[in-house]
């Protein structure tokens, strides 16, 4: 592969759609830094995992030698939610927006090289916009079109109200891409159709049409629902360096190749692939592959010694093999007359209910400290503390409080 | 009837709707001078019958004692054609428009009393509004709502496009009446949906919703299209006395009833009611129901003795009793070997084809100065002057000049 073809390479791996691969090789070739555009909310951010897929590629692009531009959506967040229905989304104060564009900064360059990172607010050119060129604005799009994003046509086929300023946000991040001159745009697939606005509105502007790369949603946990806050199936990358391994090694062997590659930047996509047949051809334990990517996250979000204790942490529990003190610990309220042990299994998440929790007992497969449990009248009163175990990746370190 | 009878009486005459009755009784009772929004084109007016039908309710309105907005939609002017396809709608500058107002003012105090009239342009609060706040009164509609307007219905379903920016022309209409704390608005039927804009932005905005009246559009000279210019079936408000009186004179008698209803001031519609019945009856030859109608509108636009000089002038040529002059003259150019009669009467507008005209002098329909003509051979040279009429009500007084 030359140059170009290993650049190509590097950018497409794992993404969704690249429109045009052939603009992009075109751009690639001109030797220039590209302009990579991706659009952020202007809301409070507390980043996980899911956020850092879009993150990556956009250091990648910096690798490779190209200036990105971490673009907040500024003006959207000073309209706030303009049917007063929401009553979360308040319009946000100048001062809110620096504030959470600090908090974004503190969190993506755990990922992004500051060096080559551009943050700009669309307020910058919106705030001078009147509203008569908002109207030329809507102007150069049809309702038709429109209506042909996937979310809208099920809407309005459904008879659920859009609102017309939803119409209008597109078109504002179209925008965003002619005022930054972009050359891409990143977004997740979900953000496609305003990617492509920007192409029309920089075609209907004189501008060449930026490339459009998307990025699929990272599965959570589950490895089955894109990962987020609400579901709850997530890493934070704030989270302790053992909330990170603990976590990743409970996922199964097929999310654990998906985020590989969306994820790992260490393992190639040959490496990769050379993994695969060696836990295939039982050469290489899936567990020691995962170790692997887990601390590579551990290492990305912490450092290479906190990764190194975390997974010492996680071998204590799941070898038994030592020091439990570095998992992380949970406060679980304990009633004045305490809980028997299937009671506190599921308070600890361990168990969906106590009848799952008897029945794992039965089965022995519950664990206190490393010592396989089986007293269900068994009693816990505050001031208890240790590690509880269901299997062999179901574990938690607990402490008892009074409430 | 008590005099809020009489007041709701006389704005319900030759109204499509009024939406809702009770509210404008409730108004008209409170005793205050009412604020009456009509809104109009920022572009060069011209303007005829069709649009006094609204100038006349306006004038009504303040005969009761009400303030009339005169409002001029400005900001689209500025705007011009946003899609940049219609190169006869440029933007106007600030000097066009207030020249275009400047022509409105000469034409609608022939109408409107100049001392009960606001003239307002709706730059005044949509020069102020930013691209943001756009976005918010876009937030107060929804998508399937503006869908539902008849036209966008059709040219939807059509598969015709619609840019986005037409359905925030609805909301700028609509957010008028809140800028003007609006008491009624006045529109044609086919502004219904606008006008409804605007009490549904007041609600939302605050204010107890307008009073929406609409008013039919008037039919033109054939009784079956709607009055314009582009038909040619119009009276032109600035045209000569005779003009007006001629062509009234030539509209029928179904027609003459709805112009009563529609434009005039001093028969009453129990007048009216009473004139039908004695057309009816025999007791009035209908045509003399007509005069009176032309009267009235000759006077309206130019002045008593004006109107009864033309009104002298049609007798003239229709009864063929007395002086001629008085008609106004068309000049029609002519090839140097002169005109045939049939191509004459075509060539004047009273035929169709050569070949009706000449059906015509063999019925011995065709008058030249009040004499029948037969010979489809006379030809017509440079200099010729006179009235030619096919029929009692078809005439037109000519001079042929050199091309």
């Amino acid at each position: 592969m030359n140059e170009l073809e290993q650049a190509l390479a590097t950018i497409a791996r794992g993404a969704d759609e690249i429109i045009k691969q052939e603009d992009l090789a075109e751009r690639l070739k001109s030797g220039r830094p590209l302009r990579i555009k991706a659009g952020f909310d202007p809301t409070a951010p507390d980043l996980h995992l899911g956020h850092t897929v879009l993150l990556n590629k956009m250091r990648q692009f910096q690798d490779l030698g190209h200036q990105v531009i971490f673009l907040i959506g500024d003006i959207t967040g000073k309209i706030g939610d303009p049917t007063g229905k929401n009553v979360t989304r308040k319009p946000l104060s100048r001062e809110d927006v620096l504030k959470n564009a600090e908090t974004y900064a503190s969190q993506v360059y755990k990922v992004l090289d500051r060096e080559r990172t551009e943050v700009r607010f669309n307020n910058e050119w919106f705030g001078k916009m009147s509203a008569a060129d908002m109207i030329k604005l809507a102007a150069q799009h049809t309702v038709a079109r429109m209506l042909e994003r996937d979310d809208f046509a099920k809407r309005y086929a459904a008879q659920q109200p859009i609102a017309i300023h939803e119409f209008l946000y597109p078109l504002v991040q179209g925008y965003d891409s002619v005022a930054l001159s972009a050359d891409v745009e990143l977004g997740g697939t979900d953000q496609k159709f305003n990617l492509l606005m920007g192409r029309a509105l920089q075609e209907h502007h004189g501008q060449p049409p930026q490339v459009v790369l998307t990025m699929p949603l990272l599965e959570g946990l589950d490895g089955v629902h894109k990962m987020s806050k609400s579901l709850g199936n997530y890493i934070g990358i704030d989270e302790p360096a053992i909330d990170i391994v603990t976590k990743t090694m409970k996922i199964d062997d097929a999310l654990m190749w998906r985020w590989f590659e969306l994820l790992s930047f260490e393992v190639s996509l040959d490496a990769l692939a050379r993994m695969k047949r060696e836990v295939e051809g039982g050469a290489l334990n899936p567990r020691d592959a995962k170790l692997r990517l887990a601390r590579e996250l551990a290492t990305r979000f912490h450092d290479a010694s906190a990764a190194e204790q975390a997974i010492a942490g996680w071998h204590a529990v799941v070898r038994g093999e030592g020091d439990t003190s570095v998992l992380p610990l949970a406060e679980i309220i304990v009633p004045a007359d305490g809980l028997r042990l299937p009671a506190l299994l599921t308070a600890a998440g361990l168990a969906a209910s106590n009848s799952e929790a008897n029945r794992k007992l039965k089965e022995r497969a519950v664990r206190i400290d490393g010592e396989v449990a089986e007293d269900a009248q068994r009693s816990f009163g505050e001031g208890f503390e240790g590690v509880l175990q269901i299997g062999k990746r179901n574990f938690a370190r607990v402490r008892l409080v009074a409430g």
